[in-house]
């Protein structure tokens, strides 16, 4: 089998039917086709303005004291913790921050450009389940957590490593920060995000992406891309601002995303919702230019709308495909990096309805120019459980999604004049010299789905898609071999962490 | 429950939940969000310059004496049944052919318009089997049908009735053209199509067509859209001719579709196979442009790639995507309506595998601009199988394309910028005015998909998404009442079927 059709096909679930095969990483999407434009400029203009008028107007709570000083500093209009911010100053602050930006990992080939026509892939986050081996729901574990790590690892189309891709439970709360961050330093060489769960272990995270890039290296360069929601409506609070203060001061990459479920924290309607989101976000990586010109900041989106009638978020339906495709407009406009979208689904389940809904924001995702996708693999349930099944059936989509993004190949080769000359009416292309040529590469082929006959398919256990992909990933896991990590930097990691240790309680107080 | 609420959400899951609920039928989609280009003019001229090229040069064959003495008579160079077209000729003949043409159904409110920035959606086609409401696979029935002409009825979003949805494999083959079309009169009043597989079964139906709507209606209006197959690579043959010059010559829709397995019946190209294809399509309708100038056609496109390692076709991959738009793009260049895409897999059951594949292509589908789409709903197994829970799956998210379609309501009632002034930072939106007015249709929500709790789905017997749907297209079966049928039609309808039914053989001979 050659590199280019393993490049080409479902790169993980071959390595996993064949153990010893090469790892080939793939490049992080350069996208090579137009974007989908849903709104006209005016329509764009209508929700940017009713954005600044909001903050310039009703204005947004900043629950920090730092904050409020450096927004009264800055000149906006400070009453209490709500701040009122002149649309100019908005626009001149957001104008700060860069339109797209590097992050580093510590094997420089991993590296990612977030910004412009890229799309960078990473896991799900924050599940404090996971759906096991056994297609069972229970706790994640920390062995987990590096089982997650171990796939992302090994999935070429999965360029970032995330982050809390699942809690591990089985670690107390106040360390947790530390086993996370190691995990993805000892068992990957792709960039990893920073935790954000309290301002010390925001602090903790950079202290140790120092002692692995060089503490002058991470001043100069963004390291770590961590997350950080608004408490919508219109609330930054002092944790979520002391974790941004942190990362932009350190120079680190935040994905500013408002979690929104629309109904109850923002309207009942979608253009007001994203209104709001565009408010929330835009204030909030202005802030981040007070703390630090330049400092990077995402556009994130994370909109779900919620059902009246049960109180569900409901994800996969029309509107927040809409809200996608209108914040890839809003964040062009304001020439920053855009996060939103991913693999979303409220089922408890790898079964169609997962399929579905995630597939209904991933494609809208990918057409409007996200370049971070978090909740690209494995995300169930409306986040509360990670599945292992659910996360190669995804990371099997997001290869063929990399295929799409590359566009039509229009090249004399692709458009095979001479293959159709040779054929003719009434004959067939399997022999030719043409087909020969490229059919290993001319076709995506997916290792997880079955497309054989009803009765292989039968003879070999009936399995559904999800039982097949579970399996996949046992195999998979079978093949990990970790990256080689320097034994100084290893150590001095592990010193810096068992200190840590020591310092922090058992137990949050 | 008002109205307004029931045409936004799951319609048919919320009258199976609550028998005796009023049945509201939905419009076709008339899109109000822009087009998906994915080549640039110059990529689509290229494509169009190399068919013309093949058909000039290469040339197509056309196995069917009638045909060929009409290419002659038209000016193109046939050579035993190879017909090459000069390009002007086949420019010219395209031309004739209408840009949009209405299809009338008995129900005039469920007439359609085929073409513009219209969306018609149809169910699946031609399966011999069914997976029934036990999820098992077994031969369909005339029964089996009869219940997914019901189903296509009841379903909102569902515009077509669709024709051979599954195979009556309990009727004689040379008459089940008969009960296929009568079930189709009988049982629901949306538009449907003509049978094929034979020219006196296409006579048959024509037939059938005139004691409905009157022979001088037939004659002036397409009351029938019928799908009729090329067998690539560029062989029309004598099956597929004599039923679309019956259908033309009656001044009846075809939707004229090469079936394609691109790597053996077209080149292992994604570039290739669409100049083939178009080559194709465009010597279809040209040639029913000869048979009668001004015949309503549409320009089809079915392309699956096959695996070469298994022989399999392959669907929801990266590459048919890319085919499906580009046919829109080939489509409009020509000012022809477009039937392409569906909800196709190749998965045996209603999973994942299933669910990735269809959205997959029915969201290019969709944002392509097709403007007739079969397989809409209840397509698997590549096509062998209509499944019953996949059928209410698939109309559910189709529900959903149709309020994509809609694009996003920039009214000041959307932009709710007084809900957000009343609610303010910290609020909430439950309790609002805003949300009292918008909560019922703000936001889609779907009968079939479950975002309750685990806890909920689990205690409700943890059911898949396929099994809820398999319940809820039982239920809705029970709800089921047929739409008025004059009388006397229904008994000249019998007459004439009784005649045929003695005059047919019960073997095909």
């Amino acid at each position: 089998m050659s590199e280019v059709a393993t490049r080409r096909g479902g790169t993980a679930g071959r390595r996993a039917a064949k153990a010893g095969a090469p790892l080939v990483q793939k490049r992080y999407i350069t996208r090579e086709i137009p974007l989908y434009e849903l709104l006209d400029p005016a329509g764009i203009e209508l929700i940017h303005q009713q954005s600044l008028t909001i903050l310039e107007e009703i204005g947004i709570d900043f629950r920090d004291e730092p904050a409020l000083a450096l927004w009264r500093q800055a000149g906006a209009d400070v009453r209490d913790q709500r701040v009122r911010i002149p649309r100019e100053l908005l626009l001149a602050k957001l104008a700060l921050a860069p339109s797209s930006f590097t992050q580093h990992a510590r094997n420089p080939e991993r590296s990612v450009v977030i910004g412009g026509r890229n799309t960078v892939f990473a896991p799900t986050y924050g599940s404090p389940f996971v759906r096991d081996f056994d297609n069972k729901r229970r706790y994640g574990t920390l062995a987990d957590l590096q089982n997650f790590i171990k796939l992302t690892y090994m999935t070429p189309e999965l360029h970032h490593s995330g982050g809390v891709i699942c809690e591990p439970v089985d670690v107390a709360v106040p360390k947790r920060h530390l086993e996370i961050v190691y995990s993805h330093i000892r068992y990957s060489d792709k960039p990893f995000m920073g935790m954000v769960t309290a301002p010390n272990r925001a602090e903790d995270t950079v202290r140790l992406a120092e002692i692995l890039f060089g503490a002058d290296f991470v001043d100069r360069n963004a390291v770590l891309t961590s997350v950080l929601n608004c408490n919508s409506p219109m609330v930054w609070d002092a944790t979520m601002l002391g974790a941004l203060a942190i990362y932009a001061r350190a120079n680190q990459a935040v994905l500013v995303t408002p979690f929104i479920m629309a109904g109850a924290m923002s309207p009942a309607a979608t253009a007001g919702s994203i209104a709001q989101l565009n408010a929330e976000v835009t204030a909030g990586i202005a802030y981040a230019q007070l703390v630090r010109p330049g400092a990077p900041m995402v556009y994130g989106n994370f909109v779900t709308t919620v059902s009246m009638q049960s109180g569900a978020p409901m994800m996969g339906t029309p509107e927040p495909a809409m809200m996608i495709y209108v914040t890839g407009q809003l964040a062009r406009k304001y020439r920053l990096p855009l996060r939103t979208g991913g693999m979303l689904t409220g089922s408890k389940i790898a079964d169609a309805q997962a399929a579905y809904e995630s597939m209904a924001t991933m494609l809208p995702t990918l057409m409007a120019g996200a370049n971070f996708v978090l909740h690209s693999a494995g995300w169930l349930e409306a986040g509360l459980a990670a599945g292992y099944g659910k996360f190669m059936l995804d990371g099997d989509q997001i290869a063929m999604l990399q295929a799409f993004a590359k566009g039509m190949d229009l090249s004399s080769e692709s458009l095979a004049m001479e293959a159709i000359r040779e054929v003719g009416p009434g004959g067939h292309y399997l022999g030719c010299a043409h087909t020969q040529r490229n059919f290993k590469t001319a076709f995506y082929r997916s290792e997880i789905a079955d497309n054989n006959s009803f009765e292989q398919w039968e003879a070999e256990g009936a399995k559904d898609a999800n039982q097949r992909a579970t399996e996949a990933a046992q195999r998979l896991l079978k093949t990990y071999e970790p990256p080689p990590l320097d034994p100084a930097i290893d150590e001095a990691l592990q010193d810096f962490i068992q200190r840590r240790r020591r310092e922090l309680p058992d137990n949050v107080t």
